[in-house]
């Protein structure tokens, strides 16, 4: 059997660019094939009873699931482009080696089965929707908008699954999926550094910070950049550039995180004034109302059309699972029989988050600390569905994630392993 | 015979875009294969001998060019992406009437052979590199460097002149053509507002301002978008848009333009904050210490690798043929049997433009009014290989270029086939 370490190492090559170190793992890649092997491969070696849903999410049951609603862990697979090592493939690594530990101490049949899930396509990376296997399987997601998406070469998300062997009539939502769901707890790296502040390997998430994405078309006149005279110029590149230190001064003052990640230019040409400049601002807050507020004064101050492109309310964690999921990940074992002596009036109310991450945390006394997250995940997708969920993040040094840069210590991730372990048996009822 | 409105109809929709009005007439693409086509018919028509030569210049003469130097005119007829109907053709179709005007005068044999030439991709909207017929055939431009160009296809442009049935193995200088060319007289659209601010429908340039191409690279660190506290950040785009608003304000200051037309961000996704923003500065000035030292303020003031990537020195236009050009194109008719009675000590010294296009004119009383311009021109490479040239400018009631909105009056167009048959006649010794 590989341990956590053989598992990371079996993963370590798969879908790597030799030049930028990072990953490129787009969903139904060869990559991603291969992935899914892999996580058949483990499955297969636990005698964990797997398959693959309509929506391309692979699950793995100890136990049969049919019979009661089971615990579920795990993440995703595939990356974002020139990604790193941990955002998705450390869920579903402990998870496996979650089950490992449960086995070493002598479970042989869990009280509750406890299913081991690899979701489809969460970065969106290819297709440009994240969550896509979550969303299809909870029905947020309309199947045929899904099956249209098209990737770069033109591929609709239909055709690309007909070539992986895959039937897109099956796309939607799945409830027999769904009803053997009764819990999910997924693992995750942490991607800021509030658990670095806390001093803590593990944390909890409180909620999912809502966010938004809009696009800012800055028109101006295209002319020759020679010849033209300054004072006749109409260059949108100017308010655009204006725009970009508008939203960090207002994301500062409000709050908030304000980011542009992508800008195209038209024509493009390096001797032409462009005629217009599109930018694409991403921004989240804690609270909706902030991120509303800041697009509306850049909107105001700025000569750009504003256009949504999407909108994700705030997800808030169940609070019962959450303070139980932070009490016994932080070592407080064998405390709930019945239920969690840890209520929410325990914590301390939510407070302005500010880009500084630890200052929405709500913690348990001697349990795992108890923090937001500025980062969609499936366990958002199904917490947003009724699906009771938590997560667990990992320590990051550096914060960095989306980034060949993303890291975690060893010994933090096997601290993870541990935390999901005590949660996993306490959510069957292990712990007594 | 076609004459000018007649030409200018018949180029109206070769190689148009019908979405953005505007022209895509890449080197050797279809629609340029079309417009050669054309520009063999029209010399056909008249009666006069043509070639393509070595480096895919056309050339169609009136007289023999083999028994003595001629006075040759003519420009381009590729465009930049989604440019306008007038740089280039109206240089072209203008020489075709100036031909017309000339034997509608009575002329049937010009005391010096005439000759009209479209020199071959002058934008460099295809391979990059601007000018390329004109740099070949004066040495400028290594045969091989130029063979081995590639487009967006990646295709070179050895194979595409092979595609074409052309033979790339003649590359380079023609030592043969360029004996042909007595002075060289191009005739362009204005792509300022100089003439606008003068009130005449044409001018004469006196100088190609230099320009350079810088690319800055901005480095940060790739990270995510919505869990990457503002604090915590190393966002390439803020400093980029710091050196896009300080470049403008330098700009200003110093009496030059700049431009930010092209950007490149890496990884370019909405949620992820950019490990590079690599953009292009395009700076030009009246002189070249004003370029450098805009270059050099703007490189100390931000945090960019900063890399030339071309620098084209300042060309002065031969000033003996400029003053009698002006003249003439101002009307000044038949008094230039000798030495030219307008001398560059009657011209006022070059001022700072200051992006202001008109304070670098040097005006001959009577004559056309003489300004400067901040755009490449074959007319500048063949007078920086020693070929005695000028340019006619007509006006440009917006000073748009480079862009589907690029206008002349027809009235305007035709007072520019008006003073180039007289540049014409003076040159070839018919005005006495």
């Amino acid at each position: 059997m590989n341990g956590f370490d053989g598992m990371w190492g079996a993963l370590a090559e798969v879908g790597r660019d030799r030049h930028t170190g990072g990953y490129r793992r787009d969903a139904w890649s060869e990559p991603d094939l291969a992935l899914r092997e892999w996580f058949a491969e483990e499955a297969d070696r636990r005698g964990l009873s797997r398959y693959e849903d309509r929506n391309g999410n692979q699950w793995a049951w100890w136990g049969d699931p049919s019979a009661a609603p089971g615990v579920v862990t795990g993440s995703h697979l595939d990356s974002v482009r020139d990604g790193g090592a941990f955002d998705g493939p450390l869920g579903v690594v402990s998870a496996f080696a979650a089950v490992d530990e449960l086995r070493a101490r002598g479970v042989t049949t869990p009280p509750r089965p406890i299913g081991v899930v690899c979701f489809s396509d969460e970065e969106g990376a290819r297709f440009g929707v994240p969550c896509v296997g979550s969303r299809l399987l909870t029905g947020v997601l309309d199947p045929a908008r899904a099956a249209g998406l098209t990737d770069d070469a033109g591929d609709t998300l239909a055709e690309v699954l007909r070539r992986a062997g895959r039937d897109p009539s099956g796309l939607g939502r799945d409830d027999e999926t769904l009803r053997r769901i009764g819990v999910f707890v997924e693992l995750h790296v942490e991607q800021g550094r509030g658990l670095v502040e806390t001093g803590a390997p593990v944390g909890v998430a409180s909620a999912i910070w809502p966010h938004g994405r809009w696009r800012l078309d800055f028109a101006g006149r295209a002319d020759h950049a020679g010849t033209t005279a300054l004072a006749d110029r109409d260059d949108p590149m100017l308010p655009y550039a204006r725009a970009v230190l508008a939203a960090r001064e207002i994301a500062e003052r409000r709050g908030a995180v304000a980011t542009f990640g992508r800008v195209r230019v038209a024509p493009g040409s390096a001797n032409a004034i462009p005629s217009l400049v599109r930018a694409w601002l991403d921004a989240r807050a804690p609270e909706e109302e902030t991120v509303r507020g800041l697009v509306a004064e850049l909107s105001a101050a700025c000569p750009a059309e504003v256009v949504c492109e999407s909108w994700t309310p705030v997800v808030e964690f169940d609070a019962v699972l959450r303070d139980r999921v932070a009490a016994v990940a932080g070592g407080l074992r064998g405390r709930f029989t019945g239920e969690p002596e840890i209520l929410p009036g325990n914590v301390a109310e939510p407070s302005r988050a500010g880009g500084d991450w630890t200052e929405g945390r709500r913690d348990t006394p001697g349990g795992a600390p108890v923090l937001p997250t500025g980062a969609g995940h499936d366990a958002g997708v199904l917490a947003g569905a009724g699906v009771p969920s938590a997560m667990l993040f990992v320590r990051n040094p550096t914060g960095v994630s989306h980034s060949p840069e993303e890291f975690a210590e060893r010994e933090d991730c096997h601290s993870g392993v541990t935390a999901l372990t005590a949660v996993l048996e306490d959510l069957c009822g292990l712990l007594v």
